[in-house]
């Protein structure tokens, strides 16, 4: 059998633009010969529509479209389309999440979605009702002669064998294949985190040869607000081995022959953590400002290493003709850093602009001398400097129309070494997801990878916020290495303080570094959205109470 | 029977405070003759723990510390305690949502929640497994030759008689009824929406009277980030008829006398629309303050209708001498804005700080001549001036810690008429679900029931942002009451476009209106958390994708 799989970049809500696209991608299939295709998970709509699901005109016209694409898709293959529709059931969620079966001009046959994840940045059960259990032909198609049985998804992730816990009681895969399948076709919308990948094809390579099936897992590609869809759909041979593979970060149509595994291609990939992390970024970022109708960013440039990367990030995905970098240097600014962001923005070939903030400073400390008198320095001072900066950036996107990214690292939003409304201002928040430590060997990657753009000083000098007199992280800090150690446990692995002691930490760092995160959890619940990289984000999959008591 | 209802405040977290609380009012309940006990939903943990559960180590804490709690009350009568314990099945999620059966100084039977919430602010399927089926004992404790038929919150708000379309297949209710129950207790915590508590007392009286049972309802009380529970436990007898009722908005120990329906007291209430919003809006602000370990607030002052309400909140919720008002005036700033603002604020007697903005606007100015130059004035320069403001307020709740509360309304924050980083600053966004129709209508019946401190001119002036020469809402805005018609059936009732104009709305109003909600949706994702008094308001029940497409 000849599978095509059309692994597309949708944009959510787009719902004609998505169709239009799914239709060229199924001719270009046919002419590859596919005689079958399917889609990724609500490729109608795009995943995911998060409350535009609770609009009914939305999901009306979600199913009116499909109609009318399945009657265009007449002299294409059969395809199985992602869309939704509404639960008509009179009881449960408004919503089904469905394969729909395009053949001969019509819908029909609707494969609905079983388990609906509900973890994580995943609100699956908040929208949909799960397809009703009892029905041995639910996720079957019959075509042909041939038997598909058609999963969507989280339908395929909960295999009693490969997984030590299951997170549901059912197995739709598990129930299908009692039909005697010639293949399982899987629809997803599987957002990346590093190194999933890996990780989706011993799984759905175990599951074909369980089954002894083929299968085939179609994949989203492209950036979503905080969501990145990596693509690299792929097909399993029925004893597990991996029989193509289409490309990463980019849509792609790529051809599955079941018969013949000798006619299929493995894309190439590239799943260093660097690379993936890069690939992520620019996709990321490159998504977020087209899907807002941007085509312009601005950075502020600190001369720091956070700053050079989202620059440098900014200036792959957009064009460096679209980047405007700005430097806004106070009188604590060090030589250096205007030297060194000069040169950056120089090697990159965007523009700059350079506002010092020392006049405006001044306005700031006369207006609230007379509230302030009696009163010693404190950080209080410093975020008035970053929050000048932030109005700054600000009037610039406002007056021309270019989306602000900001440069905070996962380590200083964990810590809330940023400020609020200043440099945490901004629409998207490139690196909030790459601890300070991946931060430098992002930099030092992208030197020696891509292109010797940062400037060696940027890499190398002691980090600063430099907001007052030699002031350096480590003064208020630990030392980065210690310090995302302590965060990647507590924040991406759940661990508790006292389970993070047992791992052999300095209990007072622990402490302190823990209650540094407890605190600035305000600061990250008006954070803008980032992208996603690591199997916890702060994003919104991050859902702390903020008035509370927390000793995790 | 005496049943003791323990209506209290928790504070999310703080296992030990709450339960230390918890005893105080279970003896208290004891002194006044209570034979059993039963507390709010997850009243151990606070209600809602949101992430704090993906924590095992958190999880295990509140299961160690109600062993302890329910030796501590070996003297007390038998308590049903909401708390969570982990789920230990190897299969589902981690947590169970629990009523633990605190008898003779030990825990002796568990209930386990069936129906869990997940759709607006609840996110329940995420964390809890629910109660597995097939136990018709699972909801049922005896005692004393009694039966008790234990729910949990939603476990009672599925009944197939009562409303038209149901959530979900199960009924906890209905399957525990079928023990031939003596008394049904719900232990709950059930967030405000203006008119709930009506809804409340007939579904609940409707559903005593189905099963011919007194029911039992224990409410949470107190403030949470963006919930206010109102508290208002009551309970029915056999014929549905209301029996008692707790205090709303305060912490309360209802003694309810099934056998003696003479005996209950049904406390007095004021359901009005102002009157709840006004107690919710108090309760809220003081519990966000206090439970955030402030003490003292900040509201910046315009002259204008919401920051005036915000700051008479402010004033009830912490008392005048916690509260400093902070005038910004600007060259746009009318003389009457500041006089009505120094009037407000004498006769809340709270203190002011008046900072004039024009010499930072000036200082803004020069540093932006050279970019600027050739182009003209726009909503640039207005925002501007309102970061300007915002970077003041965060100086002085810095230099002071005293929290910054944000002004905005809801028609605002709906159709972004609001500056991100300027007057969307500050940590709680007290009159974020109120819309602009609602905050006139509080201010008078503030001014008529509770002190006549609002000055008439504040009320009666058209509103105005005073950020260019003779500025006014409407100038760029519908009139408010259309715009809040449009308003509520888009956010509140989910209405299309269509559906709107349908409703007789002019369909280029219309089309503004949602042009208008949709593009301000970056600026929602980054606000303050606020008070949710509707069905549906921008905080965590409000889920929408930015980089998107969205014509709804």
């Amino acid at each position: 059998m000849k599978i095509g799989v059309l692994q597309l970049n949708p944009i959510v809500g787009d719902i004609d633009g998505n169709a239009v696209k799914i239709l060229a991608a199924a001719r270009s299939a046919k002419d590859l010969g596919a005689e079958i295709c399917l889609t990724s998970e609500l490729a109608l709509t795009g995943y995911p529509p998060r409350d535009l699901l609770l609009y009914g005109g939305f999901v009306d016209r979600a199913r009116e479209r499909a109609d009318k694409l399945a009657a265009e898709l007449r002299d294409c293959p059969p395809l199985l389309l992602g869309s939704v529709e509404r639960n008509r059931t009179g009881q449960g969620k408004p919503v089904f999440n469905c394969a729909l079966w395009c053949e001969g001009g019509t819908i029909r046959q609707t494969v609905r979605k079983t388990l609906l994840p509900t973890y994580d940045v995943f609100d699956e059960a908040r929208y949909f009702e799960p397809a009703p259990a009892g029905d041995p032909e639910a996720n079957l198609i019959r075509h042909n002669g041939l038997t598909l049985a058609v999963t969507i998804c989280e339908d395929a992730w909960n295999d009693k064998d490969y997984w030590d816990a299951r997170t549901y009681a059912r197995d739709p895969l598990e129930e299908a294949a009692a039909g005697a399948p010639d293949v399982i076709l899987n629809l997803s919308a599987s957002p990346l985190f590093l190194g999933k990948q890996q990780l989706r094809e011993d799984m759905l390579g175990a599951v074909a040869r369980k089954y002894a099936v083929p299968l085939i897992y179609a994949n989203q590609t492209g950036g979503d607000d905080d969501l990145v869809f990596d693509g690299r759909s792929c097909a399993f041979a029925p004893d597990g081995a991996l029989l193509a593979r289409a490309a990463g970060f980019e849509e792609d149509v790529l051809l599955v022959d079941t018969a013949d595994p000798s006619a299929n291609t493995v894309s190439k990939d590239d799943f260093r953590r660097e690379a993936e992390t890069w690939r992520a970024l620019v996709m990321g970022t490159r998504d977020y400002v087209r899907k807002s109708c941007f085509s312009t960013a601005l950075v502020g440039l600190s001369g720091g290493i956070d700053s050079a990367v989202t620059a440098v990030v900014a200036a792959e995905a957009l064009g460096a003709e679209n980047v405007t970098c700005v430097l806004m240097p106070s009188p604590y600014s060090s030589r250096g850093s205007i030297d060194d962001s000069l040169e950056l923005a120089k090697n990159l070939g965007v523009k700059t602009l350079t506002l010092p903030i020392e006049p405006i400073m001044r306005a700031f400390d006369e207006t609230l001398a007379g509230p302030f008198a009696g009163y010693g320095e404190d950080t209080t001072e410093e975020n008035i400097q970053s929050r000048i900066r932030g109005n700054l950036l600000m009037a610039l996107s406002n007056k021309f129309r270019a989306l602000l990214l900001t440069t905070g690292n996962k380590s200083e939003l964990a810590v809330g070494y940023c400020t609020i409304y200043g440099d945490m201002s901004g629409g998207f928040a490139v690196i909030s997801d790459v601890d300070k430590t991946g931060v430098f060997n992002l930099a030092r990657w992208y030197n020696a990878e891509v292109a010797p753009h940062i400037p060696g000083a940027i890499i190398t000098k002691p980090p600063s916020a430099e907001l007052k007199p030699d002031q350096k992280d480590q003064d208020s800090l630990p030392d980065y290495a210690v310090l995302d150690g302590i965060l990647a446990l507590h924040v991406e692995h759940q661990k508790s303080r006292r389970e993070i002691i047992a791992e052999g930490y300095d209990e007072e760092t622990v402490n302190k570094v823990l209650n540094l995160v407890r605190i600035a959890e305000f600061k990250r619940r008006q954070a803008a959205p980032g992208i996603k990289l690591t199997p916890r984000s702060f994003g919104t999959g991050w859902r702390m109470p903020l008035a509370c008591r927390r000793d995790l």
